[in-house]
């Protein structure tokens, strides 16, 4: 083969990435899809066949896993992220890009750390949001049996990611701790601050973290925008 | 008019209701469709005319508020919940069933207390979630201005609902408080067992709680299937 790419949980890429690029013939090139970037990046940093690596991300999927969860146009219009571009060799790099280019996508490099901390606050804490905010109310269907008769399409799209599979998710965590445990720390400072308000009936301070909040808008707005752009 | 609409903030409901009823002639009738329903019963709850009005909840709309968010079919298959339909009169009740069924909504009968505990729940925390998720990742924008480029379909689900409305929710907030209170406090209790569970790299417990989590399949699909049988 002429390129192999690796898409299955952190750990196991992390694993497998050293004792891979051994084997390599200088023709050949690998590249993961991982959803971290730091750890995997650091388990081959000193390998004399560092360059035949490309460490990849692209942003694309659902809550779903494995092939059937793959469906046509998947990657079109998406982010791809490649980190530590100037570690891998021109030849690596150009056969990988080319790759995601052919599936529609746009690659946008930045450090690995970088990625990380980002994928933390824009991927990961709402994962954990997810899941959580599954726990608690599946807590409550224990005494409240019809509960769930009463959910609407706010709570599906919230809970969604509740679905994702656990193996997959607590890799991710693990590799990203770091990370994740300062997104998480400031997540449930904003719930605690918020929760009190909402005790002292303070309306005028709810509505104005709400109205912060809400700038959120201009940043969805950009996404569509840029798929639009993109397409 | 043969039937009043109340559809505003629900404290402007508490406040409007009363002298509403006041001026009602006898084959008058009036509904609301607020998001509580314990305080605006209460509001009334001695009146003489209390039998001319019904307390409903149609379980539809999005984040966005206002005429323009109007859309065809926006209550088809849904869920409507009618609350003390006993203290409504036979004649008032029967008006507005009329009026959701032929919206081709299900309407489902429940206590005031009932009701907004479930909504505390199933749909208020959902908000709440998504409000300080946007303020989370706010934050780190600031110094962070690239994040959002990143920011995928997983993140546009779970922070949709910070578009919402920020008055309507400071109200609905207000007045549901009790259980708004107890769902965020157990939602904050489960994230930080969460944080300690990532913090202590305990994988195997973390993987437990996303499994138990994950029992939300079921519920999800259960809406979906609902919908189906409905339409």
């Amino acid at each position: 083969v002429d390129c192999i790419g690796l898409g299955i949980p952190v750990h196991h890429i992390e694993a497998l990435l050293p004792s891979l690029l051994d084997k390599l013939k200088p023709s050949q090139v690998v590249f993961d899809v991982g959803s971290t970037k730091l750890s995997i990046c650091e388990s081959i940093q000193n390998h004399p066949k560092r360059g035949q690596f490309v460490a990849a991300h692209p942003l694309a999927g659902t809550e779903y896993s494995g092939p059937s969860a793959a469906f046509e146009g998947l990657f079109q219009n998406k982010k791809n992220i490649i980190c530590q571009e100037q570690l891998s060799s021109p030849q690596a790099l150009e056969m990988v890009l080319e790759l995601f280019d052919s599936l529609g996508m746009q690659t946008m490099f930045m450090g690995a750390a970088d990625h990380d901390k980002h994928m933390a606050y824009v991927s990961h804490l709402s994962h954990i949001s997810a899941f959580n905010l599954g726990l608690t109310v599946l807590d409550i269907e224990e005494d409240e049996k019809q509960i769930f008769n009463l959910a609407g399409t706010g709570f599906e799209s919230t809970v969604r990611l509740a679905k994702s599979n656990p193996h997959t998710w607590a890799a991710i965590f693990s590799k990203n701790s770091k990370y994740v445990s300062e997104a998480l720390t400031s997540y449930i400072g904003h719930l605690q601050v918020f929760k009190e308000v909402l005790d002292a009936n303070d309306n005028e301070t709810a509505i104005q973290l709400m109205q912060r909040s809400n700038e959120i808008k201009r940043v969805l707005d950009g996404i569509k925008l840029n798929r639009v752009k993109l397409s």
